[in-house]
């Protein structure tokens, strides 16, 4: 474990097909205004706004509207947020949805009560929150994001062609989130495996850094074996409980901060992806797939031994007789084999970028430092022309 | 992941060379009167007694010191610290060594305003706690418990013959913990490689159960794999900082609840560690580490896939052209092997017990019904037995 840090995860989470009857209990913690904050209506048919709604009745509170959060959310629809519950005098932000909509309402909460532009202070000029801050909480339809148990909190602004991240501290973090596996049985396809890809790069985003032996990585390897082998079975039959549970759970580990302890961290593929997402309003998970494969064959020379770990301990490549960049290749092949088997999107152009655009995505990445290799500007224009 | 079930875990740790600098701030958080619990003194020796002195005087605490707090706190102890907890009026309880002064310092919060006689009503009775419970911190000088991180409390009533461990709630776990891994560089062997085992034995306490696919299954293998890769390293060098530090992170991630959320768990080895330990007042992990082959042989056919699994994910173990039981007696001879390695006691005689013993430590071992098997009283003695 690399240097001092400090540990805490506040977050309460109620896990289980009966989750939703702590709900109630967790209402009662907080003032009568509820601003519930969900998606493009898919809640409405099945099933769980109606749920939502009677316990939110029957706790006596007083709900506020804010529904068609993007699966990108703007800065436009964050100022309509912030002028909802500003209006409501919201005493609880709570969002119904996936990593979007959780992470809509973090920046909301954040945003209320703050009198900078919340785009210019949180994500341009990256400062810390000043202001007071209004109790989120989540009841997850959707995962990937590990966004109920962190402060991460992305907004997109398109007229800048810019998808940020800003990763908020505890205080930001939901005081509670919901998370019932049976929701996520009705996600398309599609969805759910983008979802599945944005956990497995949460992971690796942490994994491939550092040239020490950490526990962290252990326990990285861990998931990954966990998600990779329920992911199979989830394709197969999306109503598997025992591999849609395995999933979600380990999408809350993958990125609630636990993996980031004691050692450094990449994130260069969310950089990168990010960047996509701005320019092409793209699903996340989607544009991480289709610009991974690519990067981590470009660094893969500079954290050799990791790859090769990777492959051995991941994907059971057997090392004998190989050279570490033969075994440290098999593990990539083995992941783009599993990525292809999911039904990823592995490439840019399925996304909607041409050739034209890539200059303008390089310049919209931020290049990060932790991890094995410092980007240049050209590499980043490099991976995205292989990305292609 | 099985069932409906909470997570939240409140503990805040500071963990690395200088953690200790954050015990000023959290000190600032409580009343002026603090408990001082300590062990044998060994914290007088290698100074860290002094450092936390020094930082308690710096913020004008009244303190009272509680020292002598043995290996297997006892039931006598206990009352003793709770009158003096009683007198000093203490607004917080800080322990300073290893699990068993954090185990007494929390005994002692939820008995200090207590009007029953806390060993009937926590121990015997098993009640929850029904009065105010004072905050306790600590300061880690020796690793394998994972008290610096929940709820657990175990207390010996030698008159009684009984050693029994109580596992309180969240409101119990200590507010922090500071984890400096050099502070458990000077630990003699014997009790480094019993925490060791300690650690070990609580990853498998919750790793052989259950008959489905499980996440957390995968996180202890992570685990399991990075102690006994660092714990190979720390008996040949103890000062390595990597190894220390990362057996000092899995101690606390292996008994911090997380393993044990969405399964069930077994914790027969501990049961009858416990009364072992009631009986000879033996070290902890030992107790553990003299009992854990001749229970693992004997309900290996009962939980035999997961043996297997042991065997091949932790232990490297090749299973081709074996059978399931061939791969389950390796990995548990790998454990074997590496439980001599690193110099654990083998067998119950070393610990002080004797054939007329056994009787009496069956009688006082608590059969507990998650695990592969459920064991008769007879099973019990005939372990003892294999064990002596």
């Amino acid at each position: 474990m690399n240097g001092n840090f400090s540990y805490c995860n506040p977050t309460r989470l109620y896990f289980g097909p009966d989750s939703m009857q702590n709900l109630r209990g967790e209402l009662e913690k907080y003032g009568p205004n509820v601003l519930l904050c969900y998606g493009g209506g898919s809640i409405k048919k099945n099933g769980i706004y109606d749920q939502v709604i009677e316990i939110l009745r029957a706790a006596g509170k007083q709900v506020t509207e804010d529904g068609g959060v993007m699966p990108n959310p703007t800065v436009e629809k964050l100022y309509e947020g912030c002028r909802l519950a500003r209006e409501c005098k919201a005493d609880l932000i709570l969002a119904v949805g996936g990593g979007s909509v959780c992470d809509y309402a973090k920046a909301v909460s954040v945003s209320v009560h703050c009198e900078d532009d919340p785009w210019e202070k949180y994500y341009l000029r990256m400062e810390d929150v000043s202001c007071e801050i209004v109790p989120v909480g989540c009841v997850l339809t959707m995962v990937g994001t590990g966004s109920e148990m962190n402060g991460g909190a992305v907004i997109t602004n398109h007229q800048q062609k810019r998808k940020i991240g800003h990763v908020f501290g505890e205080n930001v973090f939901p005081k509670f989130a919901i998370l019932n596996p049976t929701f996520t049985f009705t996600l398309p396809k599609y969805q759910m495996v983008a979802g599945f890809y944005d956990i497995l790069n949460h992971i690796t985003e942490q994994y491939f850094s550092g040239q020490d032996d950490n526990t962290t990585d252990y326990i990285s390897e861990g998931l990954m074996r966990s998600l990779i082998h329920s992911s199979r079975i989830a394709v197969q039959d999306p109503t598997n409980y025992e591999a849609r549970s395995n999933i979600m759970w380990t999408a809350t580990w993958a990125l609630n901060t636990l993996l980031a302890q004691g050692k450094s961290t990449d994130w260069m593929v969310h950089m990168i992806g990010q960047a996509v997402g701005a320019f092409t309003d793209a699903t996340h998970g989607m544009t991480l797939a289709a610009v991974s494969l690519p990067y981590y064959r470009h660094i893969c020379p500079c954290g050799l031994e990791k790859f090769r770990r990777f492959a051995v301990n991941v994907w059971q490549v057997n090392p004998d007789g190989k050279t570490d960049e033969q075994v440290a290749a098999e593990g990539l092949q083995c992941m783009e084999n599993w990525m292809r088997e999911i039904g990823l999107v592995m490439n840019l152009r399925e996304l909607g970028v041409t050739e034209d655009m890539l200059e303008g995505i390089a310049d919209a990445t931020f290049i990060m430092e932790g991890g094995y290799k410092v980007l240049s500007r050209e590499e980043v224009v490099q991976i995205l022309q292989e990305s292609l």
